[in-house]
């Protein structure tokens, strides 16, 4: 099939109006679809087996030259590709600097039971909770850092910001799609995590050992809160290790995407010396 | 003085305009003023010694108690408090929940000979020169890491965020005010930092060691570049120290905010086991 068959010239097709209404979370998740935009997010995507329902593309925009061999490979998997002129395609990008390829995919869920059977052959789980996050670049940017360490897998819990949200995809580059997530309430995942004998690692100022200090190579979950308050009462009670990340300045907390990679990479660190 | 006496109820106010103005780069540049919106930001700005020209308030919208007396403090100072409405304050804010506190100060330029005075006692000097960052959001958040470690100052090379933006104020939640930042070119930077014998730090996926195996104990300058290409060749060989973040998943690279607050980490963590 070739992609030039179909030529989109119009912001008012209802394609290209549909398209817009991903961006609204009521919509992604009326209809269980949701918007990847860029070539290193559609390529993370593809290859991590996921199904692309459709492909929107104008190649005018192409920024290198391996656009055409993703799209013949996305082709044969059945994605149906769409072309678009440069002004239908300024109207459905979402980002500053378009390189003329977004998609529509499934949203895929998963829960507690299918982390049953990911962490079935690892000996010393490595995941992270993160509770009520509010800002979809911090999310983003959090499964990033996730990628890098090789994390097991991450549990949204009580969850504020939508994991299929344009920004989420964006700030993680496609690293939504190489690390499961799980979206669950705060109850079960503890009760799980009590069950798996998985630690519950929190942050605190009041912490009396830095981070650097404890031992993150056993099995652990790192658990991070909201923006603004930080981890919950309910979870700070129950972690098994608290850590304090240290402050030597007026600010008292650091972004949580900052504190989150530094006890990841700790882990990491204690981990490949361990092996 | 009471702050009541002035009451602006309307967005067509001359003043008013002017604050919205000053969102814009030109704007700023121009009038050499900015704008820090927020109580946590300006007490930080105010206790770091920083002038307050004028502060729009509206207390409708205060979150705490901790408010008059900051203002009364600002107004000893020479401050001219206006007060606002509602509506008024909703147009001239910048976030998504104002708290009913906007500042205008004037701006601040640091050079190196500034910085040559502020190192003046340090035998280790610990920098980070951030060349041609775009984000706010991410220059922001470089400088809380870099409060959080006590840095002793970020140079800023060949700028392509204006560090006056109100996304790096609010990012860097008012430690903007407390991180000496020098602005400058990367020509007169490196001849600077051979001249102080400060050695240079890069990360590369191509360093042989990792970042938590090299010493980063003594004077130093983490240089961190743009997010879409890293740091810049010119810089890559003119670095000291090469250093490896692990890299265990499909991404290449992390948020450059995350590098950078991971390298500072380890850097702090070092420097004070050598205490």
């Amino acid at each position: 099939m070739d992609p030039n068959t179909t030529l989109l010239s119009s912001v008012q097709n209802p394609r290209i109006k549909q398209l817009v209404k991903l961006r609204d979370r009521s919509e992604r998740e009326s209809t269980g679809q949701f918007l990847i935009e860029g070539y290193r997010e559609l390529l993370r995507a593809f290859e991590a087996g996921r199904t692309i329902s459709s492909l929107f593309i104008c190649p005018e925009l192409f920024l290198g030259s391996n656009e055409h061999s993703l799209i013949a490979r996305m082709q044969k998997k059945g994605t149906q590709v769409l072309t678009c002129t440069p002004p239908v395609f300024a109207k459905i990008s979402y980002r500053d600097r378009p390189d003329g390829l977004l998609g529509v995919a499934p949203q895929r869920h998963l829960s507690l039971n299918d982390f049953d059977n990911l962490l079935r052959n690892q000996s010393s789980p490595f995941l992270v909770v993160a509770e009520a996050i509010e800002k979809p670049g911090n999310l983003g940017t959090i499964l990033r850092s996730s990628d890098a360490v090789g994390l097991h897998g991450l549990i949204i819990c009580d969850r504020c910001t939508d994991i299929h949200n344009p920004n989420v995809v964006r700030a993680s580059v496609g690293t939504l799609f190489t690390v499961p997530v799980a979206e669950t309430k705060g109850d079960e995942t503890l009760r799980w995590l009590k069950e798996k004998k998985i630690k519950i690692v929190a942050a605190t100022p009041s912490a009396t050992q830095e981070f650097t200090q404890v031992d993150l190579s056993g099995p652990i979950a790192i658990a991070v809160g909201t923006e603004q308050l930080g981890l919950s009462a309910r979870w700070m009670n129950e972690a098994d290790i608290q850590v304090r990340i240290p402050m030597c300045g007026v600010a008292d907390s650091l972004n949580v995407a900052m504190a989150t990679t530094l006890l990841l990479y700790e882990a990491l660190r204690q981990r490949q010396m361990r092996q």
